[in-house]
């Protein structure tokens, strides 16, 4: 194991942080708040120049990586990136507590959104900007983004992207998308400002539209309303974050796709039409659910639309307490917040493509029945679906409700009721941020005991990265041959 | 398909049960009870007679079967035989509305327990021992009865077996097991006969003892009284029927492998091993989890053992209401729900060899983490998984997962809450009874509507021949066959 080179990269990535808290520190220079914000960002901009010169002074020689290596690295960089970034909110003291703040930092980072704050309205701007900025940063991922920095970055850093980009897909685009990481971000800085304007044009203050637009384009959902998106009471916003919320949960492959011209192929896209096709259902039958709760056609369609966008995008804003809908109607969102968006796109959750190939494995079984001689053959995107990769989705499944049943059971220590354990588990393994009862979208995290917001931040973290990242951080073996190798190699 | 065999099977099996009515016949001529009794089952003998003899008037002459004609026989016959099992039920007049009468007779066969029943004990003797009756033929299976019975049943009834007997690692015993039903059929009675004799040596009324040695060896749960075993109390009786459900729950071939002699092997069987282990966890588990909420530490022990056997085993049999336990308790129960007992056995769930080589597969993939080239072989009853084996076990987790999804969309339409839906569904599905809140060991199933206790009774079914000889009916295949086919070979 080249532990150096992962020393390397959490060092860079701490540097890389050292500049992301700038941003803050100017946002706070320019509302001339308080010297103790300006000091809160300093001093945390200190710690991470310090700490990341300290484990970054010089390439190491050997700079080879595999697997295994790209996995640490990434969630590693993860775990230190979300502990310095709670600095600011310790140090400002708006969050006293430190397992608050780091809970609410990984939060952002893993675009999940779930917050422990009670009164988002009293943090103070920089504060505000900060906590949607992760969201940003964290949704296309720090790794990527590195790479697109760095300027020769070599086929080894596909190990960092591979362990960083979720969903199963991914593999067929590596090749591809080795040097393609700084157009990725391209697209996805340009979307971001694109959003922006719009929100801006539509009446929304410039500084709410910049946080808004971070929290679309991460798929997060950190307001800075205490009512979140409720707060403008406007149709056109709320249907222009509902569709930008969809729009950031597919591949942005596909965008890639479309900015060479290739119109056709982007069409093509089996993933987007089942996302699109599985969305346009939920809200039909949630709205045929619900509709003697409203007065107004106009008004359920609109709250169905943006709930439905918000959960299966795994963003999590909120216009409307669904913990009131009816069961079934919260079946479906259940349903929607495991799926979560497209691969390769800033959503989490199982990813659709995922779900897609499991539900066709299921439909293959059920012909199989007729005749157990026929060969169904198994397809997604139009290519036959590998023996390989069909046990590699199995494996994950398997590996997800394994994970997820230990969580589960870690937090049912001190939650009372099942269904609020179940969804804040669901919430945050996948990323979305409200649940059901005591973890609703009228509620939040802060009546947690501080154990539980320690697992539930584990689960953030297992969910954004897709579970075996940060699973190899216990895997016994790891530390083994550590310990035996190093004094061997060195 | 084989449409004359199909309907000869359905004869067969409805001139069976015809037999079995004789049985409550008796006991309500023995008890003296009220004419209108004998003439509820006179009836129902004389329906089952007749619809039996026009199905079967004589052995079709081809008598091939296939996997396809099993699924379809076995499940038809599942389905007429609760159909006419719940005549006695609307004709005496004790369940009035035939859709109540169904979901109990359909819970009996498929050894669930769930009831409709508010007072069980206005019911009479008679109509309580068809009750508790339907538990011991759906435990080991009726087909598997008919084919103990029919003096020379060829390879092709394998079929029927393997449709009908739950469980993964059935196939390997398939060649020895087609003319050993028999045996396996009177070790089951002679089990239960013991079991009868324990019970009523230790003071529990002789007919008592014989229907809940009956709910036992089914592991269905049907209680004859409104506090279910809780009734008696006696901590011999608790334990007596503790250990007889989980008796039960073991694969039968280990009793057949026991009668053969050889001690060692049966010792040795892995499922067996890890059954006990994760009772024992269990136990333990709880115990620590809930002891505040007793005085006496035998009291303790004698609920939690009996209440995880009660589970673990699928029975339903309650000393304790369990829905007040708290949630960590509750989230094991429902692991224990979803596994349930070995394959083989007359108890429900996923089985524990499948929950047990889906966990040895999970474990694999996060040794492999480490190296990803490293070969971890899955080895379970010290053979290796074929990877068919493993497919056939990930497929199954899968159809599991999405028929699961369905049922509980579907009930959830008139459900109000998640825990209750989900946990009426996890009850039915996985052949328990009870579950939590509306559905808890208190409760009952009375308060569900129509619609719902439909559904709820092909959960029931889909559990308890494991889906695939249900779902089979569904397939627009069948039927194309059928009808193409028909008109061209007759």
């Amino acid at each position: 194991m080249n532990t150096q080179m992962i020393k390397y990269i959490i060092g860079y990535i701490l540097k890389l942080e050292a500049g992301f808290i700038c941003l803050p520190l100017f946002v706070s220079f320019y509302f001339k708040e308080d010297m103790s914000m300006h000091k809160a960002y300093f001093y945390t901009i200190i710690l991470l120049l310090t700490a990341g010169f300290a484990l970054s002074r010089k390439l190491p020689k050997s700079q080879k990586m595999f697997a295994k290596e790209g996995l640490v690295s990434v969630s590693l960089s993860w775990i230190f990136l979300s502990f310095f970034g709670a600095m600011p909110f310790v140090f400002s003291g708006f969050i006293p507590s430190f397992i608050d703040a780091y809970f609410e930092t990984v939060s952002g980072f893993t675009t999940t959104g779930a917050s422990i704050l009670t009164n988002v309205e009293a943090l103070p701007r920089s504060l505000l900007f900060w906590r949607s900025f992760t969201h940003l940063v964290g949704g296309m991922g720090v790794l990527v983004l590195a790479l697109a920095i760095i300027p020769k970055s070599n086929n080894q850093s596909l190990h960092l992207m591979k362990a960083e980009v979720p969903g199963p897909t991914f593999g067929k685009f590596v090749a591809k998308m080795s040097y393609n990481s700084r157009i990725l971000y391209i697209i996805y800085i340009l979307m971001t400002v694109l959003l922006t304007v719009v929100l801006a044009l539509e009446g929304m203050p410039v500084f709410d539209s910049v946080l808004h637009a971070f929290g679309t384009a991460g798929t997060g959902g950190f307001g800075i309303k205490n009512t979140s998106i409720a707060y403008y009471n406007s149709s056109v916003i709320d249907y222009t974050i509902g569709i930008g919320m969809l729009l950031f949960s597919l591949n942005f492959n596909l965008y890639y796709i479309l900015l060479l011209g290739n119109i056709k192929q982007f069409f093509k896209s089996e993933e987007m039409k089942w996302f699109f096709s599985i969305v346009f259902c939920s809200v039909l039958f949630i709205c045929i659910n619900i509709h003697s709760m409203y007065d107004s056609v106009f008004r359920l369609v609109r709250d169905v639309f943006f709930t439905v966008a918000s959960i299966v995008s795994t963003t999590g804003y909120s216009t409307a307490d669904f913990d009131k809908w009816p069961l079934f109607s919260k079946v479906i969102l259940l349903f929607l917040m495991f799926m979560g968006g497209c691969a390769g796109s800033t959503a989490g959750g199982l990813k659709v493509s995922r779900v897609v190939i499991l539900m066709k494995s299921a439909i293959r079984e059920f012909k199989k029945l007729g005749n157990i001689n026929r060969i169904v053959s198994l397809k997604m995107e139009e290519k036959p679906v590998t023996k390989d990769l069909m046990e590699g989705i199995s494996s994950y499944l398997i590996v997800y409700i394994g994970v997820f049943v230990i969580i589960l059971l870690g937090i049912s220590v001190s939650i009372p009721d099942l269904a609020s354990a179940f969804s804040a588990v669901a919430a945050t393994f996948n990323n979305i941020g409200p649940g059901f009862e005591v973890v609703g979208p009228t509620q939040n995290y802060s009546t947690l005991t501080d154990i539980n917001k320690i697992i539930l931040s584990f689960s953030m973290l297992l969910g954004r990265l897709e579970i075996f990242p940060v699973l190899i951080l216990f895997s016994p073996e790891l530390y083994k041959k550590w310990h035996k190798r190093n004094p061997l190699k060195k």
